[in-house]
């Protein structure tokens, strides 16, 4: 049997899977070790390591229904409850409850498309729908709307949306939380909210507008503790006639702070809708992430001036007709060739949509909103990487939106990878999934060697603490580091959890959903709670 | 002496008068009757009846510390508090207090403009500055950055954004609360909470990124009686090259369904970013507002055979660079004409930013981000209104974005309007300040015979219940009938309400803040509350 949640009795815990079993079928509650390892999170960096956070059982209802007995048998009993979608979470914790010995309530037969409106482009889904779902469902149904999608396209909808993922197509589309319209959630107590215009009943515009009367609750749900959701509506994006990925190339140093200036104003203007992303070909050799670290001004220019290889990159992508693309590229390139000497400009090719079979093999796929597994590619055994990793955590820090920004937040956290010895895969300070900020993501490789993965946590931690240093907070991260950057949003004596926590026991007093998630802790485990 | 609050004795008010006259100079604590008349809704539907909403005091603070001594004085005292920014709420409350006997939180004097930052586009400002203090700011600093306004310029961006207000420009800043990024706020303890990353000692990204780590709490300060905001961020629109408005007319009554579809395809794909209308000259003889009910479609198409006019007219405008805008313009009418057999289009003329003074003078407004009090020449005596209104509130419900839905909506509100007289002088279902629904907006005029006006409330309620029945919501509504509308979004026993009240009693347990507002009362309140 595997651990149980601290403070319930063997009795109490079986008569618990007794009852839950009898709500949902025998088969559908795990207790098993095999079956609850299953659960475990495959990219921990406490892997095999008594901190390693893992799961009492599981159970699956099939219904919003069972949801409520399910959470009121463990309400009842005082058992920390862990809601996933379809746990595929991967490097942001998996299917791994953030408190030990809580049962995992798996969503993922939950998986009904409940509606897709073509006319108002939206949809409203049960988290057990994967992105893959979904894409089948709008191909199947010639529907005209497209799907954004993160990098691996068997996640759940709701969960990348809850834990605030993106994608890759257009603004509004690419942060899912931000694109999410109508919430319903299972409180703690069992009883049944919808937010926005779900609260009228019958309501006829559920999808089509966010907030309703009064305070607007989506947002209590996101990165959350405080229910469970079962359905959420999101808006999507009808199918553009075509994309076109082209770039810029600029030749000093100094360019950088006018160069993200303009940028915004462009995306801000409406006159692209794509993905920005920002590179130095100098300092990376033609490669589209950015590696190394940004030296000096001199120093750049002068690799400019000996290798002819621009300091800056800017690439920008647009969706929709051709005819409107290519008057915003030829305004793109009009304002940048009139305020950067020597910008250099790089047409693509456009793609028109919809694609056909072929097409949609050789496509870029997630840019296209075509979920697929082609990133596991990065990490697998291959020549060039004959030692594939075990697993990653991400790390994820908002940093300014700024040249001056995006050249600090560079250097300071180069010198501190190098300085920590972190072994980085992949490192990209300038992309955005969300409009308005750019995120700096990282790749932390975990080992199979437990000491090497207590470096790296101690590492991360001392990271966390070096961007908070400088204000760039991370908007998203694993168990294991949930604590320590919830603690980091520390103005006025850590007021935004303390908040949260008011909020936690006023919604769920005995303290059984997601206990801990993202540094929110049920009264009675707060002073045990992490650093 | 005004009204007291119910339950505070005379001494306990008077100790707590002079308790705030120390905190904010005694200049800034307002007791006499005529100072505290000036806080009355000059619209109210109660006016000069005993059910009023009126204010007890007014205290104005100006500092972020004042504003916590004052919340501590009359949260130790019991009094209730009433925050307004600039109190210019007109037809949604004005400045008057849901709660009679709520001292008033006068917050005109903190009108600092914290940042304007032209890179990223955004700003930080103080619940006093209105939108002409932000527009000249703009102006006098020479800022590419344009405003979203609404109507009346004299308003509050903060306040009119925590009442989830409007205004007429490009679709992500027309929304004010959606535009917003970063709270600062009281809480009814005095402690001071910032959302998102202002969350961060020293963030360099709170107007850049809006959810921080954890649940995103901006939400519950919109609408809200949950704390007092003190600062607030916005995201601005980069002044647009030239704006280009025109229109497509179409023929038949059952376009209706498939221009809507249109509508929102285009929209959605950001092929046009100015306010869509749809407007009947068929039935309102050329007139952009649709005052006539709509007809069976035989009748409707009979129309259009016999006076040549549209069934249906599509307003579109743009906001960006003349070639973008002209290539946008092309690819609506390509795909309308497609569609449409016998769609004809009306080009408009290109106006070009920045506007010299003259033009100023001469342009619509709001449109092009420029505050002004134009719009109460609508209601002020002149040949054609020779009996101004004592004023309006206004009725403001969603109601579906698809050509069905605005032909019963339409329907069912004209019916009802009549069989209950209600003088409506506009009426206009198809007109959308946030992106991806339509607000049925009708203004309802105010008189100074308590009897018409006693009517009138129960025709309102009635039209409350009927939008209900057909599950469309209000999103907005001022306090005499914030009970009513809270209450119409009834899911599962008004759940929305509970949970709202529970975090109410969990964040301010004295329930002093914003006693009522949009229906959530505090615990000692909550039997008497209205229905």
């Amino acid at each position: 049997m595997p651990q149980l949640p601290s403070g319930v009795t063997p009795a109490v815990f079986a008569d618990a899977v007794k009852a839950m079993q009898s709500v949902v079928g025998a088969q559908w509650v795990f207790t098993s070790d095999p079956d609850v390892a299953l659960y475990r999170d495959a990219y921990s960096l406490f892997h095999d390591e008594p901190e390693e956070r893992v799961a009492s059982a599981a159970v699956a209802p099939q219904s919003v229904e069972e949801v409520q007995a399910v959470v009121r048998i463990c309400n009842a009993r005082g058992i920390p409850l862990y809601p996933i979608s379809t746990g595929r979470n991967l490097g942001y914790g998996g299917a791994a409850p953030v408190y030990s010995g809580s049962v995992v309530l798996d969503l993922k037969r939950m998986n009904r498309i409940l509606s897709v409106n073509e006319g108002d482009c939206s949809c409203l889904v049960e988290p057990g729908v994967s992105y893959f779902d979904m894409y089948k469902h709008l191909r199947a149904t010639g529907s005209k709307l497209w799907l954004d999608v993160p990098d691996p396209g068997w996640g759940s909808m709701i969960g990348n949306a809850l834990d605030s993922g993106g994608g890759y197509t257009a603004a509004p589309y690419r942060g899912h939380f931000e694109a999410q319209c109508g919430i319903e959630a299972v409180l703690a107590d069992g009883e049944v909210l919808r937010t926005g215009m779900g609260a009228m009943p019958g309501s006829q515009t559920w999808q089509q507008y966010r907030m309703g009367i009064g305070p607007c609750l989506d947002g209590l749900f996101r990165q959350s503790s405080l229910g469970i959701v079962t359905k959420m509506g999101f808006w999507l994006f009808p199918q553009p006639e075509a994309h076109l990925s082209c770039s810029v190339d600029l030749f000093r140093f100094a360019d950088i702070e006018p160069l993200i200036d303009l940028v915004n104003e462009l995306e801000y203007g409406n006159i692209f809708n794509g993905m920005p992303s920002v590179s130095s070909p100098v300092l990376t050799r033609g490669g589209g992430m950015m590696f190394a670290e940004i030296p000096a001004e001199e120093e750049v220019d002068r690799l400019v001036r000996e290798t002819g290889q621009p300091a800056w990159r800017f690439s920008v992508s647009f969706y929709g007709p051709q005819k409107v693309i290519r008057a915003q590229w030829d305004y793109v390139q009009e304002r940048f060739a009139k305020q950067f000497e020597g910008a250099k400009f790089r047409d693509g090719q456009f793609t028109n949509f919809p694609l056909d079979e072929v097409a949609i093999e050789k496509a870029p796929k997630a840019r296209f909103g075509i979920p697929s597994l082609e990133i596991f590619a990065v990490g697998s055994r291959s020549p060039n990487n004959p030692e594939p990793s075990h697993g990653h955590i991400w790390f994820s820090a908002i940093i300014p939106r700024s040249g001056k920004g995006l050249v600090e937040a560079n250097r300071v956290m180069r010198q501190a990878c190098a300085r920590l010895d972190i072994p980085l895969f992949m490192f990209s300070p300038a992309v955005t999934c969300w409009t308005r900020s750019f995120v700096l993501f990282a790749a932390v490789r975990v080992s199979n060697d437990p000491a090497v993965n207590k470096r790296l946590r101690e590492s991360v931690r001392e990271v966390i603490g070096i961007c908070a240093q400088h204000g760039w907070g991370e908007y998203r991260c694993p168990p294991a580091f949930q604590d320590a950057v919830m603690n980091s949003y520390s103005f006025n004596d850590n007021i935004l959890r303390r908040v949260n926590e008011r909020i936690k026991d006023a919604l769920d007093p005995n303290g059984i959903l997601s206990v801990g998630r993202y540094g929110v802790w049920p009264k009675r485990l707060r002073e045990g709670r992490g650093a």
